[in-house]
């Protein structure tokens, strides 16, 4: 059996995230349904994680098996053309046997955009978070810094799957402006429920004052969900970077 | 009767155009039913120009009239409260009374993009022209240069407007690449119906070799609108800056 990745960018705001779901409408099962057909048999899709409804991907990972002898370079092309507008395959690459786009994923890149500027731009609908309030990037960096390194993220993370550990390494947190668009770009080894959002609206809770940058280790030692900032809305959030290591490949998308 | 002008700034997808329309939705339409909510009484709206359905604005001025008190300053947040997300007033100014949106305005630019790579980006849906073949924008560069000057535009416009002349000054025609994406910005006195489109996809046949750019000029003579490029699609197109001139005032907005 072929163990192919594919790497895909799509728009979330049609989707109720990555995985398949009883009644609505998924990336997962829309890109299973054209690779069916491409390939000739139902295929089950693995993805590198469950973005939400509404999230984004400039790059997303999923990899499946197949008897097919379809050329990886020609499957872009055979996949798009099933595929609606808003998802999109740009690259398949055949992978060893043990690879898996979630097992083997040891890093993860997400970007929280927030459009902050007094008047709203129509054509960041669904794509960044409207703030109108100007918000200090100098606070948010660092409140950001706080979260760097290994800590328990119990504290930015909603209840809702089970999970081993709540323990995470964050590698950096980086908080840039151009202007009237905020980039909050966070890497981690893993991310929790939410957990990215929760963090993109800790950052705004520090620039607003609620919370003290300082007093962000204390939060996080807690555990207090309470204590955090709120979980920002799904449509400023994008994956944009992973790293993958297997003892046969060792790779980076982004 | 205060004379009062907005800019703004729309998506165009969900529209169909500028100008109010029997059945559809239009962007004058939805604006004239805000701004009623905001003044207190029925409003007429003009616009600086229709744009088609699927055409976006980054930047466009309409005029009304009105005996509200309303302060111009907070004009753009009370319109926005009532106007759908993909509207957006940016500005209100106070204006003579002689200043007409579309009869005041000397020059226009439009911008259409072209997502010019092998795989298409869904972030671009609707918003660029995907084109997958290479395009050539120094041959693209060669064939607008001859657009540029008094020319009669016949040849590069849709018949279904009455139009006095269809000789138009385009001043100048620019085209640049930044990485996959091709602008092609366009700035003139006047434009024909659909001509904005139709000498986007002019330059494309000049890039593909189905005409030469220094054939260009006997085309235009011949006025014969079969033999420039096709109408490109509506979803690549943006009205970017505005001049104005008027006996009181001269201002551009972009």
């Amino acid at each position: 059996m072929r163990n192919i990745a594919l790497i895909l960018t799509y728009v979330g705001t049609a989707y109720h995230g990555w995985q398949v779901q009883p009644k609505d409408i998924t990336v997962e099962e829309t890109l299973e349904k054209a690779c069916a057909k491409v390939v000739g048999h139902r295929v089950h899709m693995t993805g590198c994680g469950r973005t939400d409804a509404g999230v984004h991907a400039k790059r997303y990972v999923a990899n499946f098996r197949t008897e097919s002898t379809i050329p990886v370079d020609r499957l872009p092309y055979a996949l798009n053309t099933h595929l609606p507008g808003d998802i999109v395959v740009t690259e398949a690459r055949e992978m060893p046997e043990g690879f898996n786009a979630i097992g083997s994923c040891v890093k993860k890149e997400y970007t929280y955009l927030i459009y902050n500027s007094r008047i709203r731009d129509p054509f960041y609908v669904n794509r960044a978070w409207f703030y109108p309030k100007h918000l200090d990037e100098h606070i948010m960096q660092a409140a950001a810094d706080q979260f760097v390194g290994t800590h328990d993220f119990a504290a930015v993370r909603s209840v809702g799957t089970d999970v081993r550990s709540t323990v995470r390494t964050v590698y950096y947190y980086e908080v840039e402006r151009t202007g009237d668009i905020l980039s909050l770009r966070v890497c981690a080894n893993g991310f929790l429920y939410n957990m990215a959002r929760a963090m993109a609206g800790t950052l705004v809770w520090a620039a607003e004052g609620k919370i003290r940058p300082e007093e962000l280790g204390a939060i996080l030692r807690a555990g207090d969900r309470t204590a955090a900032g709120p979980t920002v809305p799904a449509g400023g959030l994008y994956m944009t970077r992973l790293w993958y290591e297997t003892p046969e490949v060792s790779f980076h998308v982004e």
